[in-house]
């Protein structure tokens, strides 16, 4: 973490000193891949050879992203779940990140389980922390995630070429279904498949680096699957069009009225599924992906610049994607 | 900036959308030494060969290291100096930066004015924005900054030895003085040398370029120069004695009671020099250093682990380094 101690004007005798002892939580030695970690005024990364250093950053904020009592595991793993699924989307390998926390006291109790979820996941990925900051605030999380890419490789956004087949990976709106249960008082139990995917989000790390020569274009879905595709296709000057019938409904979503399921997965977001598009002659590289999710072809690349959803008669769904309210991140 | 609307639970309608006019701001179009810019999941970053990447995060929040009634341009500057400071600190050039910003509301005249200070001061080091994340909360700024140090070359904190000669660049104290006088209901003018040094700190990038052949630690002083020495010598494994009549005594201070200009001086914070040490064979080299800002020698690394400040009459002095109140960044 940041050597910088914070003291502020209404807490004299260095207040803020207390906050050392969030160093405790994040601080676990000497780094692997990282020339240099925590400990000195920066950092030192050294991508391999022939790679670019992707990176991205996400601020997540008590009240505007997630509830201020979540439980604070589940926050660790996705405040950097978030980040990694923007590396999953450029086909990047993680490497390392930083973390700059704001909170409102420091609290061992929160903190140990912060870091427990925040470690686990960054574990799996082989991701270290290698520097940061903490201070006294009003709860935020802001994490910045480095992955390395052979130069030239990065799935971008701005690729997608009319005739690309459109897919996705896993299915959407679980996260959305079970953010509105609990606006609507009736939350969903801790474990269930939708609560977790709201929860604890699994990027598609392993898809990404797969997906590397045979996408064209790829984006994260974090801010509904619509949306995300019409930033896909503004930068690529191109439209889409996305098959209803061939969205595929996660088990959640299936009791509902078919039109406000489908408007759950087009729109939610929160998903952190990979959506991307590639040429027809890769199908069947992607269609035999041994993964664990699925990969779903959900429509196609065209020229012109709308997207639209069609029915089985290739009529034209309208879908109100401003009207739902949703967590992004 | 981050492609991902937020919206709120207590903002239905897509309130967050109004969060893109702020991409209006930062988005300055193609980078110039950026692979990849803003506008896709993650920038792409690609050092020089033979370099390494050096990377520190500052958070800065409302309340704890500004006043909120801060004047967003001097905010905007303040924000990416003490990122670039950490640089300077490393030896590193300045390459680019991240920005996550947090915002009660979207407010076009604070952007407009934040932005310039931001721009302003990027611009003279070269260092340019590559991505980030906007989003509605409590006021909070967190830049991640990128520079490249060639492989081994870094300034490191953990290098001082026994017998070199510990030096400082510009002076000290006049930040905290700043800060105290606005505390005790009688603010310095916004044009005082004193309220600028902490207003407007200046990152001392062109000194940690000059001394990455000359010193051998290095650290900025941003937290008080006894207490960023005292992280200097705990990772050395050394001690340190300043000799309090060497240490440089800006204007304002001059004034003061004399123990009450020194405390303010070895314990103030938030100022932004470079303290580091090199070999006593180097004393001319660095004498003759031709940066707008002297070069003071004042003191020296020894054996131990103890940091004194000395009287004329080799006495020690004790400072209280626990009492100040100041902004720590």
């Amino acid at each position: 973490m940041s050597p910088h101690a914070h003291r502020v004007p209404d807490a004299p005798g260095g207040g803020l000193r207390e906050f050392d002892l969030i160093r405790r939580y994040f601080d676990r030695g000497p780094t692997r891949r990282a020339a240099l970690g925590i400990g000195d005024d920066c950092a030192l990364l050294a991508p391999a050879t022939g790679c670019d250093l992707a990176v991205s950053t996400d601020m997540l904020v008590a009240g505007t992203h997630f509830f201020e009592d979540t439980d604070p595991e589940a926050l660790g793993h996705k405040a950097l779940a978030v980040n990694l699924s923007d590396l999953a989307a450029m086909g990047a390998r993680p490497l390392a990140f930083t973390l700059a926390l704001a909170l409102p006291r420091p609290d061992e109790a929160w903190l140990g389980a912060f870091s427990r979820g925040l470690f686990a996941l960054a574990d799996r990925h082989g991701c270290e922390l290698v520097g940061g900051d903490t201070t006294r605030g009003p709860l935020n999380v802001c994490i910045t995630v480095f992955g390395e890419v052979p130069n030239g490789a990065a799935l971008r956004r701005d690729h997608a070429e009319p005739g690309d087949d459109l897919w996705l990976s896993g299915c959407t709106g679980e996260a959305a279904y079970a953010l509105r249960c609990r606006l609507q008082g009736r939350p969903l139990a801790a474990g269930d498949p939708a609560q977790l995917r709201l929860d604890r989000p699994e990027p598609r790390v392993a898809l990404g680096l797969f997906l590397r020569h045979l996408a064209r274009a790829a984006i994260d879905v974090s801010d509904g699957l619509l949306g995300d595709l019409a930033h896909v296709c503004r930068r690529s000057r191109v439209g889409a069009e996305i098959d209803a019938a061939s969205v595929p409904m996660p088990a959640a979503l299936r009791a509902l009225p078919p039109g406000d399921a489908l408007r759950l997965a087009l729109a939610g977001g929160d998903d952190y599924e990979l959506l991307f598009t590639a040429a027809p002659e890769n199908r069947a590289a992607l269609a035999a992906c041994a993964l664990p999710h699925g990969l779903t072809r959900i429509g196609r690349i065209v020229p012109g610049e709308d997207v639209r959803v069609l029915d089985a008669r290739g009529a034209r769904i309208d879908i109100d994607v401003g009207g739902y309210e949703h967590f992004g991140a």
